[in-house]
């Protein structure tokens, strides 16, 4: 007989934010259970303790020890586990919660900024075999000292995914504050569409290109490891979205992402030396040759400090701007077409980039809202018409 | 030539109860450093941190899952812990914290009330000859399954204990509320002095007969290692009490310690098999066979309950009364004076009970308030005049 399907579902710090809720949580783990299925639950510290604890922390020392702060951090998840397990069990589940090294999760030795190296699944799989639920906590793990580390930003998501690789589990839930992947974010524009399926290609360009709703580093690891991934609301029954390596999940057009708060400087360096100097302080920027000595590159707005102490006075802000990306698969086609309808906008498009599944384009900041309607409008919900006016345009 | 001397100083909730209190405590401890010592730090979680997270657990379930619970309750001396080691960071030196299982501390299984029974102090050892300051979890350690467990009360002081008999310490010092082991409970007898030294013999029947100063499973430990332990203020300079083995630290009379709200009752039952009853159900009691089928017994007032499921409608309060225990080598000898001095006065004692280094007597507890500080005065404060006193008394 085929063994139970095997879901990892991970919840994050606003699902396990209070009593009540991580009731809520205890029902839906135990109405998957219900269905036949093992489940391992990851979940966040609750919702607004990693800052209580980083709170503390930083009325120690303005920097803190970072070995120690991955000691302080780790016990905000090891606190919402055991009260999981708890609910678990007075709601009448076999129900045991694992801390990062009781669950055999090993990373590298980097604190604060961990990446998971290796799980050894034997002892999950040994209580999921005695019909235990197993709470996992997020974003944490041992090193080779066997000292404490924690993962870094979107740690939870990223132990839930490797959890799910490690163990070969059918399907990584991600229980989140939206009921799944969008065309655009909602609360950008109110029109966007959720998914029921996408692709791993394009969930890995949306993820690059500023949506926020998964992790860029869990959907790679996912993709990497072949699980399937689905994004849930935590709040509301329903599919969300399925990411997956299903080929129909692939289509034209998918979405569109917007990354704001950015700047477009030119720099008086050749392009090498540039790239060279960037690498060097590790930083990555959107480059681009305008000259032999000089160079336009786009950066985050919070990194121009950094910025600053490597290119002193050779760098010279131009603009502040917008990287607003299409995703899909011939989107590389389409892109003189969004070119023109956006000219047609009187909106300025000052560079573009195309990669395989995604064109990215580089507008004025105040520009991103009406763009970004646009596009959304006519290469998103209207691809039809699009697709006529495209052949008009060409012809 | 010989090693560093080695010290371990165990911090309770108050002294680690705010940053400030914090810092005051990594002073104390960089002080010792300074010195020269070898240091190994146990620290319990901050005052209201057990509290706030029972609280939690309670809002789940009034009787939570006691693997849970103590997952729960470890997280925080894991705050705790961290934050002191942040703090001798800060200040410039090498500091480690370790939870349970990275400190080598083994258990008996029974989750919330854990005994320890094995210590594996070879990583701390490694950790003391790099030149750091190890900052230990109290209270917590892992059983053979690793999971983690918890001490139940007194647990941090059984932790500093344990491991400086583990790491053969040359002293284990305990920072508390009060500066020392005084002769009686300050708070009762203002009188009472401060002891320089007291034995273990004594200070196991102190704790043993209501002294709250030290938990008796920690003096109990610590005799059993032979590791000298200090009563220490963790707010005041000063030398504290020492207990040790050296036998000029026994003296006459050490001390007075008083337990109250006991109750005495009259059981209509053979005393053996009123002590067969009170064996099944794990219950101690000061037992007296008043007539072949009728038995004297002394109970505290909260095993009353319990007591009467037991025992039901055989069971027939007497008093509530308390019982005044007298401390030193040769106070079997006094016995007589002792109850003559307290007749003088009034004082009804229902019963006395003698064995080495120990004389209890019963009394009822309106009284306890004068009989203690006519003990006090008449055998620790004038223990000269009590000799002339006790051979007219004879003569």
């Amino acid at each position: 007989m085929a063994r139970n399907s095997l879901i990892v579902q991970k919840f994050g710090g606003t699902s396990v934010g209070s009593i009540e809720r991580i009731q809520a949580v205890a029902e839906r783990v135990i109405k998957a259970k219900e269905e036949g299925k093992q489940l391992v639950v990851v979940v966040s510290a609750m919702s607004g303790e990693t800052n209580r604890l980083l709170g503390l922390a930083q009325q120690v020392d303005a920097v803190p020890a970072e070995r120690e702060l991955d000691v302080l951090l780790s016990a905000g998840e090891q606190v919402s586990m055991a009260l999981l397990a708890m609910m678990l069990n007075r709601l009448g589940h076999k129900a045991i919660s694992l801390t990062g090294w009781q669950a055999g999760i090993k990373t590298s030795c980097q604190h604060n900024d961990a990446k998971i190296t290796d799980i050894d699944p034997s002892y999950i799989q040994q209580l999921l075999e005695q019909d235990q639920i197993v709470i996992v906590a997020g974003f944490q793990g041992i090193n080779d000292e066997r000292d404490i580390t924690t993962l870094g930003r979107g740690g939870s998501d990223t132990t839930a995914v490797a959890l799910a690789g490690a163990l070969r589990a059918d399907e990584c839930q991600i229980f989140t504050d939206v009921d799944g992947v969008y065309t655009c974010d909602p609360r950008l524009v109110p029109q966007a569409r959720r998914l029921d399926v996408v692709h791993f290609d394009d969930m890995t360009s949306m993820a690059r290109n500023g949506a926020k709703v998964l992790q860029l580093q869990s959907v790679e690891y996912a993709r990497q490891h072949r699980v399937p991934l689905r994004v849930l609301s935590s709040f509301e029954e329903g599919k969300g979205t399925l990411v997956s390596f299903d080929s129909s999940a692939a289509a034209n057009v998918v979405g569109v992402a917007l990354k704001n708060q950015q700047t477009l400087l030119d720099v008086d360096m050749p392009l090498p030396e540039l790239q060279e100097q960037l690498n060097l302080f590790g930083m990555q920027c959107w480059c681009k040759a305008v000259a032999a000595d000089s160079t336009q590159i786009v950066t985050a707005n919070e990194d121009l400090a950094r910025l600053k102490l490597v290119l002193g006075n050779k760098m010279h802000p131009i603009a502040t701007v917008s990287t607003l990306s299409v995703i899909g698969e011939d989107v590389s086609d389409l892109a003189d077409n969004i070119c023109a309808v956006l000219a047609e906008a009187g909106i300025r498009v000052r560079q573009n980039k195309r990669s395989t599944h995604c064109l990215s384009l580089l507008i004025n900041e105040d520009d991103h809202q009406l763009a970004v309607d646009i596009v959304h409008k006519r290469f998103v919900v209207e691809p039809e018409s699009l697709d006529n006016r495209s052949l008009l345009a060409v012809s």
